[in-house]
């Protein structure tokens, strides 16, 4: 028996259940091209075409409808300036409750419509992590909104570990399953999902070299915090949780890291290739394996395209050709 | 009976049976914010998704398979820089015959390296269409290859058919049907497919008003050339052909023309909204829903997405923030 809380096979097959009717059935896509360049046997769940653009939607959505009604009456809160903010604005919006979301003021123009265009209230603060946990807080005790954390959460964790197990429902067992690792909603879902149903397929965790606190998190033994986190794929800036950690330290069997060149050399390949858009984060499981490719040869691989947001930072990239394209 | 030459129903499905094994099943998409934001409930046939990235490898293909091996001995030529030059290259491959491509020599370099991955002998000529057909005329005399139009042939025209038939069998029998004009390869075909099995269904071409020579070869009765197209739609420059005029002439509603403001504006709410990359003449039908929104509202409708294949030209509008990314 763990000493730590997780969701059991029973709340993931409930949160699939609960969430069914408002989320989307994501395709599985698949390249022959990048089989062969990759010498592995590659199949993408496309959360990039996820409702919000991310898989953050299915967490949202069910930790919005974990909750009663009562509970709900004075809405839901939250600060972030990434795909959470939106998923949980929509799945607000399903739920005919309220949502005030935290973002800082110099968030991009884009998130910021993105936001409102899903009916969340926002309240900007100033950029600091001090900042948004303060302007949350009396934002709560303002309003009344239950507090819904981005990934620290068991409901939000359950809800994440859901991609996994359609994915495997469409595909059957993978000999390996990789997600990108940020705060680790998506990692530890993926890993529970994993272990119940397919006990023998590697699990791996993926993540930018500048930003590799799961990585020394899981050396260490404890959370090391992303401090000064330097990397593109910003979805994955934010350190490990008290929940997601002892998940992740227990169901992950690695975790790669990856350089810049080959998070932008995977947004190439999705965006010449495959003809989808994948948000830099959503590239870096592909980029694992053209960085450990003899991890990856003659398997069959499984991995979570966690989203497909293309920040402006990004697509000035794209603009001055880092990309390459 | 019409005094011309076109594929009846009973080709168009012999076609879809001979490409079957070869061709992707692409899929059907929608987007509820594009549905909201132009009234309509579109239906997305992705050819971007298709093998060499456009709806052409399903004509080339349709083509090679029905050609005797004898006839075949000495492969198949065509003059191209376009994605109908990816298409024979591969259709080729996979039937086990040689294919000479003739391309101007100011050819983009990722062009020539897709025709050279796919097994494809580049002839190079100067870029004028005289040079091309000289060099084409010269290759076939030499070579014995049989020459594969990019779109002026029956067997071409049956085979992009099967992209309307597919995508009726999947959403049923749509308000509406669209697809971009060129050649008219995919429009003529479509066009066919639609008014066999769904007579009431209203049949849209959507051309660039800077390259609008479809919708004056029908107001004139007679094929008006293409003389200095000006638009990205880099697909949709060559004039009508013998056989494609009269079936788009007898079968085809009318032809709307489209702004570049507008199909800039469609190839970003693709990027964005559903996160997938269309190239710009695949791009002008979503154009032409935004410019002729009043002929739309209410109505189901079927967009044949033509091809994801952008190229450099394109993309340095896209660093050049003229997408407004």
């Amino acid at each position: 028996m763990d000493n730590f809380e997780k969701p059991a096979l029973e709340d993931i097959r409930t949160a699939a259940a609960r969430i069914g009717p408002y989320i989307h059935h994501t395709p599985v896509m698949t390249s022959a091209c990048l089989n062969k360049l990759t010498g592995a046997d590659i199949y993408f769940k496309c959360e990039n075409f996820q409702k919000v653009g991310a898989f953050k939607f299915r967490g949202a959505t069910n930790a919005l409808f974990s909750i009663s009604d009562q509970e709900l009456a004075n809405g839901v809160a939250t600060h972030s300036s990434g795909n959470h903010a939106q998923a949980l604005a929509l799945a607000a919006q399903y739920r005919g409750t309220k949502s005030y979301i935290v973002m800082p003021e110099i968030s991009p123009r884009v998130k910021i419509e993105a936001v409102k265009g899903y009916g969340g209230k926002i309240i900007f603060c100033r950029p600091t992590l001090q900042a948004r946990e303060e302007t949350l807080k009396k934002v709560i005790k303002e309003t009344g909104a239950v507090f819904i954390h981005p990934y620290n959460d068991f409901r939000i964790i359950a809800g994440q570990a859901t991609a996994a197990m359609e994915l495997m429902e469409e595909i059957g067992f993978p000999d390996i399953i990789m997600t990108p690792v940020g705060g680790g909603g998506l990692m530890s879902g993926t890993s529970l999902t994993v272990s119940y149903q397919s006990p023998d397929t590697i699990i791996y965790g993926a993540e930018p070299e500048g930003a590799d606190d799961a990585k020394r998190s899981l050396k260490a033994g404890r959370i090391v915090p992303s401090i000064n986190p330097d990397t593109i794929a910003d979805g994955l800036l934010s350190s490990l949780g008290s929940m997601t950690f002892p998940i992740i330290r227990k169901y992950v069997t690695d975790i790669l890291t990856v350089s810049e060149d080959n998070i932008f050399e995977s947004m190439r390949l999705f965006f010449e290739r495959m003809k989808i858009v994948v948000e830099p984060s959503g590239a870096v499981p592909l980029g694992a394996i053209l960085q450990h490719r003899e991890k990856f040869v003659g398997k069959k691989v499984g991995v979570i395209v966690s989203g497909g947001n293309v920040d402006p930072k990004t697509l000035s990239l794209l603009r001055n050709n880092k990309l390459n394209l």
